[in-house]
């Protein structure tokens, strides 16, 4: 039997033994990323990129802060891991922790590996406590890769998961490219309203479990709701006692400059049934997700069996790093930064880039979460394809910077601690590429 | 808005703000694990236990290995997290380690958090390589908890995956509680697969597009295919185009004294066509998982977009302690380690357990990978119910003994690292308590 050999090679060779995500594997460049620390990473010859994509989304504290490194550093002293079934510190105190931030009578925190199988167990719940059926979702939506290996296992858990039948996709807010023919923001909520709305009549109401909405949908396009949309579905939701499932994993835990993109947009003393994380809570250090439960579906629990679970949930590192990563944020006050860079300077300059390059067709977001949409010019919004975005790819990183390249735009996602500096740094980039691009058009 | 707070509570009064897996969680009275080592845990009071376990059969290496938690240290203090999309130098050591270990033919690996998101991806592999919608799996199976992240998507990365529409479950080799009137593993073995090839005919070859099984099947009970059992499947899958995937979550990296339980199964120069892993290859230091890779199923995503992916697929953290696992599982022998101690003193001291008591109906295993099914009697195989159970459980823990209590079955499932003197100490543990079981009822 062959053993692990340590011959030295480098990253990039050592890269032919890895199949990766979303990807044609023959067509790979990876970059070589060896290091990082705070805004920054660099690659194996010490080159050095502005961090603009928090690698999916999820770095929101930045690389390597050292006391979520040093959180992570003393839980592998202790203890690294431990069945889901026991109780352990760690665990205890990073569920209070999550719970602490989360709205009043939302008291129980599930956790699983990452966003995929926290919106597994959202549905899961949402399904056996209204015991219906359907889950509506967005067209427009990115909610995890994951779909049969609870229908594949034999044993009895499979049976009371195989209610689990009925997904039903409607169309959301997005009034540059509305699916409701409107033409402003008052109008694109009202109808996107009336849509789902409509579905949940013909579709049958008796029948839906829940609506799965990413708060701002992440990777569709940072799509903040116009105002009155999440309430309006809140009341919709409530109407029809159906639950309501806010997705948090990318625009949660600072993102939006606020712990939860939602506060900017349910009514006062209104709250989901069911929040879904990831990312943002530790910043993806140690692979860790969950479900905030609301108290009402937790006690459907009490004495019925939930049927879900996995190996890693609640694991002690995994735990460490958030409860180091929460403490972090809040005395680094790193949330109420990543609000104010997104007003003060990331918004107002990549409104001004939109200005002075008619291929910018809309800018959009908040705190540390933007979206510039890059189009074939004024007045004409044809998004621009692939080879136009992987030039841009391409002229960003040359310059130094690591976008984050998604379709025909240019999501603007910097960890929260992003400094003002950085924030210049990179829009002058972003203004070079964009003049290339013009150029090169 | 609330900050994380931290008046100092135990790890018990913080479970309420946990919610766990599998269970009702009105009942839970769990145990506190505070810290570990070896074979050992102990809870908030320093009350020692021996872990007979490995919490969910994965700490194959024993808690806190010193090498492993070094390792854990140093990439903690270089870079825990990096998106998939990039190369890094644990992603591909740990890449290279794993395959080093596997079949020739089988080159790449392709990352996840855990053992359902490695069987999702090998289904996902699998059926869109053959173009077939239908896996086959058995009914006494675990393979995760995880069915509708992806159905729920709304973008392009749904449709690809909207095939996998068929699982069918077969019968699989059992002879105790045989679903085949069989009386020898001869003719148990020859049984199922004569089913499994009625299974194939009636649903039809041409549209099955993977047997997914576990080599060992774990939770369902530790049953040992009788010889022949799964070259029989490798021969019938290959005669009908379809590919078979082992799932190794709980018994691969060590667990029956090999890396791959297979390699006590399959003919010689045959192999699986993906295998599936968690668990032991990094001992759940840190969650990982993942799908070693045929070539030829690789090739079919040489210029096809492979539609499956998530953010912490590769994650260095998790690397740096797959590597450090395997690296000293090799330099410490640990595998062959488990053989011998599973051959010489556990299987031995196990059958000696079931001769002398009647309330053993079967010992089952290898390596240290055992079950002892538990039923009414000498010739009454009727299992034990719940409330037995829970007193051979209870009796475990008041005795010193860490269990894994399985329906009607103890699973003997100790690191692979135990000492003879550690086997010792349980086997007269489950003794006493199977003494006080005989006594009680």
């Amino acid at each position: 039997m062959p053993t692990p050999t340590s011959e030295p090679l480098t990253a990039l060779e050592l890269d032919r033994f890895v199949f990766h995500s979303w990807s044609a594997q023959g067509r790979l460049a990876p970059l070589t990323i060896a290091g990082g620390e705070g805004c920054e990473v660099w690659d194996d010859t010490g080159r050095r990129y502005l961090d603009f994509s928090s690698q999916l989304v999820n770095v929101n504290i930045g690389h390597q802060h050292p006391a979520v490194v040093a959180g992570i550093v003393e839980q592998a002293g202790t203890l690294t891991t431990i069945a889901p079934g026991h109780a352990n510190l760690a665990r205890g105190r990073a569920a209070r922790a999550i719970t602490s931030l989360a709205p009043d009578g939302m008291s129980q925190v599930f956790f699983t590996n990452g966003g995929a199988d926290a919106n597994e167990n959202a549905m899961r719940l949402a399904r056996l406590h209204t015991g219906r059926p359907k889950v509506i979702s967005a067209y427009r939506s990115y909610h995890g890769n994951t779909g049969a290996a609870i229908a594949a296992t034999g044993d009895w858990r499979r049976i009371p998961n195989e209610h689990a039948t009925g997904h039903v996709h409607v169309f959301t807010p997005y009034l540059l490219r509305s699916d409701f023919w409107a033409s402003t923001p008052e109008e694109e909520c009202e109808r996107a309203l009336g849509h789902l709305a409509r579905v949940i009549e013909c579709e049958g109401p008796a029948s839906i479990a829940a609506i799965l909405l990413e708060t701002v949908p992440g990777t569709a396009g940072v799509l903040i709701p116009p105002p009155g949309y999440l309430a309006g579905v809140r009341a919709l939701a409530d109407e029809h006692g159906i639950l309501l499932i806010l997705d948090e994993v990318m625009c949660g835990f600072g993102r939006t400059g606020r712990w939860f993109a939602f506060a900017d947009h349910l009514e006062p003393g209104t709250r989901p049934d069911l929040i879904t994380f990831a990312k943002g809570v530790n910043s993806g250090y140690v692979p860790a997700g969950g479900v905030i439960i609301g108290d009402d579906v937790a006690a459907t629990f009490d004495e019925r069996v939930f049927p879900g679970g996995l190996t890693y949930s609640g694991h002690p590192l995994a735990m460490a790093a958030i409860v180091a990563t929460l403490e972090a944020m809040a005395s680094d006050d790193v949330v109420g930064h990543a609000r104010r860079i997104g007003d003060d300077v990331l918004g107002p300059g990549l409104r001004s880039l939109a200005a002075r390059h008619p291929v910018v067709g809309e800018v959009r977001g908040v705190g540390v979460f933007w979206a510039l949409e890059l189009v074939a010019g004024r007045g004409d919004v044809a998004p621009l394809g692939p080879t136009d975005m992987a030039f841009v790819k391409a002229e960003c990183l040359r310059r130094g910077l690591l976008p984050f390249v998604q379709d025909n735009r240019i999501h603007v996602v910097p960890p929260c601690v992003v400094t003002a500096a950085e924030v210049h740094c990179a829009l002058s980039i972003y203004d070079d590429v964009l003049t290339a691009l013009e150029e090169n058009r």
